[in-house]
């Protein structure tokens, strides 16, 4: 990698990667995911308690993920260390949303935090204040 | 209000501005919220499809809300337009993370976007790939 090519990744702006790291799993493009991601990065489910480590896995796990799945970003948040991604998921016929934290450290995606929300009933004790969408 | 303390408050910061709202929040300090948003805020809870338009009623939902509740923000990521807080909490004997979205105009919270995702299992079909934590 030249001086200059190396200038350019490091100045990438952290929504652009944001986008592309999204991008570039809805078209299974994992060449270009890879470049995305540092080699030591990290991902966790909260939710379930579990962590991938590394990029190897990380790819693997996201190659192997059964079913037909797209991801739709509806709204990115970032600064220069984090990223957030609010979207629409499909899996065959479920659908859903979900927010994807990325930390960054320049042009590479160190650590993936998913958050997949289930959904729910609304609750009684508050209807008096809500209205249903 | 004075003219410098107008602009004062025009150039607060947006991750400031969301640190804000989670103080106010934990002490109760529903005069201090309400400084924060704005009269017309919309909260939303996309995972049951729930609603609460204008201050009044998002205050009132707050102060009614049942338990001994506690929020420890994690994470704040923001922009200008948006505000993204990665936080636990606790509701009596109840533990948990979860993600709000504030949407901001200048100093006013416009939008409260709650994700309270629950735990889940790990899955079996990734056990090869994955540590348990």
């Amino acid at each position: 990698m030249s001086a200059s090519t190396a200038m350019f990744l490091r100045m990438s702006d952290p929504t652009a990667l944001a986008t592309t790291y999204f991008e570039t799993l809805e078209r299974r493009d994992w060449a270009a995911l890879s470049a995305c991601l540092d080699p030591d990065v990290v991902y966790e489910m909260p939710q379930s308690r579990e962590r991938i480590r590394g990029r190897e896995k990380f790819l693997q796990f996201n190659q192997e993920y059964p079913g037909d799945w797209h991801l739709s970003p509806r709204l990115v948040v970032a600064d220069s260390a984090n990223a957030v991604v609010r979207f629409d998921w499909t899996l065959d016929d479920e659908a859903g949303v979900a927010v994807t934290f990325l930390g960054l450290d320049g042009d590479r995606i160190v650590s993936v935090t998913d958050f997949w929300p289930d959904t729910s009933e609304p609750n009684p004790s508050r209807v008096h204040l809500v209205e249903p969408w």
